[in-house]
């Protein structure tokens, strides 16, 4: 495993062989289309995350509690995708083959791809709980099949018809969401009927992937391609911390932070909010000291 | 008509003769008082525009399937407001003599003033419904009657009592508030009873005008003189696209945007989200392809 | 007093003696940990301050009607805590013992401990009501007691057990949660239940200190400590309007606005916004004229 | 005279009276065509003054020995030109009336036909020594004759053949460099030659007016349009000071410094640089102590 | 050819067939290890080169003297190196084969190997004069052999040994450094020798690369690596502008700038500076009216 | 020695006990008075070294030849000024017992009396080589003794008369230049007496302080107190390596960067290639391979 001369995201420190959990950044934008910037993103929050407490009253949990490693960041090949997703995939594959769980940190939403191919390789019924503003379901884009833009669909060549559960969308071609209609279960522009329509996957494993940006632009301006219209950060985490912990997370990411186009670091404030409270539901029933609340 | 040398916005690329509705940007911001830089709105809009869907999920409905002709911008006098406002109203004037919708981008909001000055020409009924967070009813501003601070005040000389629908409004001097009481029907605070009190003005000839200052600063920074306490992007897009649906606008416009103030591009986006959900609204029946939802 | 060569807060040029409210800066964030800079806050709003309406449609009352002194900012000392608190001290003693009301705009909120030590001087029974992020209730900080993160605890010290209402809360480490148990009186996460909880204050003195990274980021990015998951503007100036027009408010302050962070202006104007609305309240009685809604 | 409730320039707290140089800001820049915002200029100077130090090393002067009067900014009327002009025009031919030198802050370098217009009144032989990167000698500009590009065309119409001597100049039409041929002195590209060719003008009256981009953009990027291949600070405070000691100044500005444009506040700490060597080499005579290097 | 919907470069709106020159943006980064952005070069020098004056004083030439047609800038396929390559070669060899001069904006230095691929098909004695602060000479890169860290490397696999000239050159590994001296012609630090060095090329066909962060990062800071210790901008403009005029270029490039990472808009300043001088340079023999000085 | 959780400067990975140099950074900014943020220079300059190569062909050196500790950052006190020194000094003591060298990255300059007390306790005879924009030799400032402005004169309270060489110099009261008349050596302005006026320090125990705003603000914009007319980074450069290559260094700083006002990173990059140039010349004599040059 990697992490060697890492500052690791706060209260990360625990050694490979005693965590549950594995934290690790995929730092890769390259085939961001308008505004790249993502490869930054796990160092700022990595950093930034000294501003935060280890402690959550939502929950009422603490992070010292939890024993997570940071694996620190991938060196991936800026401008060579499938060398990079395969990177990411067999990093990915590592973790599932000795029971760990990843949790990944983009980068743009196409490194997904790779860690969902090594959990569809470990559970091949596996689903797909996916919170974004866009579809992602185009069949190529800018003459590319490996794209931003179409990784939902590469995750649909994988994981087949009905099994990804798209929520909060509102942006695509008017082809896409026709599609989508037939192949996927798609909820638009929201995250409010989350717990009525993810009922029957309890107990399958799942993938849990966070594109930010189904946050609206008031409230995280820092990324690639803002779309107004999205959610609030207490729909999202209370939604992410739902998911957390009523279904049965295998891997989950966070992607598509940009951390220099929000000079205010408020963006990363609001990406570091999810992943502590993430983080936390997913790791509450192997913690030290339970809740009280 | 204008554009030469211009790269219009996104899909609008069509002939002026073909074209109902005819997009133009006035890049004026002489009379700002507080920080100026409008006049980069319409070109950050057109830039910005390509990192847009064509496809308006909450309408249903395609900018591909409308005939939208983008005239560029024009070559404003920075400096001299009077002859500013001219070219803008002879710009507006042939285009509804060409029996044409001139959709404006500011500017500060003062080029209102010609558009409305032309609309009022053709449509001596003319009404107004107006977004803003400011009232804009000063008799004058610094010594000058011409300002962003006194544009409704000026559209008042031209349309008389009780025509101008204001909506929003937050700020004022205390004689601004009373002098509305008299001369304008002015809705404080939201938009929420836009449906209730616009009734009455089904079928008669509206100049839609939205300053984005409407929006709450932490929706839309990027403007010369925020605001606190606006109201959302969801609560706009609705107001605007029930008034685009109801009503028979002639003209409209979109002012204010200051892009250079808010680097996220946020605010750009919000402001495109307005401009796209507006359009369709009033292109809906103008259409190829006509909603499914 | 002071004011010398200093351009005052809009519509704040009154004569001390004539003055009820007494404003002045506490330009001080040397005991900051995470990031810098609220020292320049005084500056931001005076200077934005005039970008602003002197009347309140929210309140129907207008500024020009209230008597405010503004005092300028206080040279203190940075890096040397405890001479920078005593210069605040002794500033807002003084203004106590001429029978008004300190009003100050920090700074870092650990600028607070000079103003309560002197308001507790004057009326023993003083209790705090506290809008806050954060408990701010540690014993010590990075080795020191005196902090911006263990102000509450030293106002604590002064005032004793049950006198400190906090709203808002939503970070701090466990055990200052379950220490506010037992001392404090702590309502996390927004500021709904405030009219029930502070009822019984009543004609009790009340120093109000607010910080404003009690609102959420998406609203105020421009702070050292962004925490996600805060209050509106609208939450918060009502809230606010409520403590000053049911309370006997004998102090209070606004803190943590770091301008610099938000390069759009944005959260100056909000900090604006509720000096405005609160200074309104608190002046309300006193005022030339009284409002008319 | 105006000069209430405005904190003054570091060091200019003298009285009308006593002083022999009048500082006051002019901050318009309604016809800059490219990027507005030197309307910040004088505002952002006197805060940053507070970082510089009163003495200078460079001649051995000390500001704390000058008398100087900072007048405010005037309230100038933003969208009309010709009304601001005259306020300015007034406003310095005052000061000339009183036998003081204005020391004007601009604001856009149109600001200039204003002081001058005043001084030409005074002094019918004046002359104007004038730093600049554009020649600014067009007949007019986006259809007007009063522009930022064209005020030395409309101070040589007051002024005359050959009575302007330019330095630094690297940008213009082919048609401007071929009318100075005719009409001014035109010396490209540096200062270098400026003792030589300015030495016959000793003893006759001088307005000096520094548009601050003859700087290169490295050296001064805050600035409406930035021109490449330009001088050092070094080269520029040299020859300030040499006209400020050499020549009998009655009048002078600084012009066109845009502080929002330089976030990093090096450009404005550039012009207090010049600010305050210039003024220390025109009061070196008039001062109680005297230069000791 | 392209061309379909873009505003032009400044007076470069000639037709293709009677343009010598050909203008057109690669805008590609994908391989950018530390800071991507390059990609929004060509639309920040198209927009902000209308402030920009036509005639150069340095060369008494004017562009609308020159017949150039912009091309606009080429769809490339973020994230797939090889296919954007292969685009931007064809289109080079496109202009080749009509025997015209192609003129590339970047993106990042990778994008020079597919025109200097076209250049060397058409000439084999193909030389290049490469203008850079680092050597650009690994073999490969992050595990590629396709970099911007690589491009140099790569075109010597096209021309071979001591084809190169390299100038500027003040970052690399030493192993680079020691390639060089092999196989091609470096001279470190500046460009002094610039004269002396290339007397012999006079008459052979020069793929002519300028990086632009040769530039000191206080003169161009909006660049990917910014490396300290470079050159001034006349030092680079009289380097241009002598290569221009004195070898036989038959294709060029500027490659390099990231203007978001400057926002004051001084480094795109910069970059238009050496264009226009650069491009009058190529075009001096080709005018309609020569220069006079 | 410290050094856990903490990503090391570039190629500084080695063991503390096979090190002669020991990095570390002292992230304390609390008496600065008017911009602060030196407190995130060693994290900036941790993170962008990376970006750097570890070759200088300046002196045919290779950082990958040298052993260098990093020892991350001290946890400092923020607020309590004398807290922090002693941290400092207790650290760099322990460095000096063991026989090594400290090499700190400020923070703001104060942090030098921590590591000067150090090193005059093991150096009696010890001298100080002080390149800077500012004096720093006020007794004391806002009323304290220990503040950035007067950390050269608390040093000559350890070192006495004639003991700390400064050069550079431009910006202080008459008072502080009058003063280092008797007590200091001071060279204003530049740096380029250097060797002579050194050279009978050969052989003496020197601690080298670098404030590296005596490089001009067109250099180095990221810093807390701009001073125009500074020196440029060949020049500081070649000094730098002087003094490390002729002088016998026992300690030595670089202090300063404020890191957030440049967001270009053009200032840091500056930080970085004076920090790998003089760390190479302290290390020259000691490494695996000469150089070759």
């Amino acid at each position: 495993m990697l992490n060697k001369n890492v500052q690791t995201f706060l209260a990360c420190e625990h050694e490979y062989a005693e965590s549950r959990v594995v934290l690790f950044g995929a730092p890769f934008d390259s085939t961001t289309s308008f505004r790249p910037g993502t490869r930054f993103a796990s160092r700022a929050m990595r950093e930034d995350s000294y501003g935060l407490e280890t402690y959550s009253p939502y929950q009422d949990l603490d992070l010292e509690d939890a024993k997570v490693f940071d694996g620190g960041d991938l060196d991936l090949c800026f401008g060579d995708t499938k060398k990079s997703l395969a990177m990411i995939h067999d990093f990915a594959a590592a973790i599932f083959q000795d029971g760990k769980l990843p949790f990944m940190i983009g980068g743009e939403h196409l490194v997904s791809l790779g860690t969902v191919q090594a959990a569809a390789e470990k559970y091949p019924d596996l689903c797909i709980v996916h919170f974004d503003a866009h579809t992602d379901l185009r069949e190529e884009y800018l003459g590319t099949p490996l794209s931003h833009a179409t990784v939902l669909r590469r995750i649909w060549d994988i994981v087949g018809d009905r099994r990804i559960y798209q929520f909060g969308i509102r942006s695509g071609e008017r082809a896409e969401f026709a599609w989508a209609k037939k192949h996927t279960v798609l909820h638009p522009f929201d995250l409010q009927t989350l717990a009525e329509n993810l009922a029957g996957l309890r107990g399958k494993p799942i993938y849990f992937t966070i594109d930010l940006d189904v946050l609206d632009p008031s409230v995280f301006p820092g990324t690639g391609t803002p779309e107004a219209g999205g959610v609030s950060i207490r729909e999202l985490r209370e939604a992410a911390v739902w998911v957390g912990r009523n279904l049965k997370i295998v891997g989950c990411d966070l992607v598509e932070l940009s951390p220099h186009y929000d000079a205010s670091g408020a963006s990363t404030a609001m990406a570091l909010h999810i992943w502590r409270e993430l983080l936390l539901s997913l790791e509450r029933d192997f913690m030290v000291r339970p809740a009280q609340l």
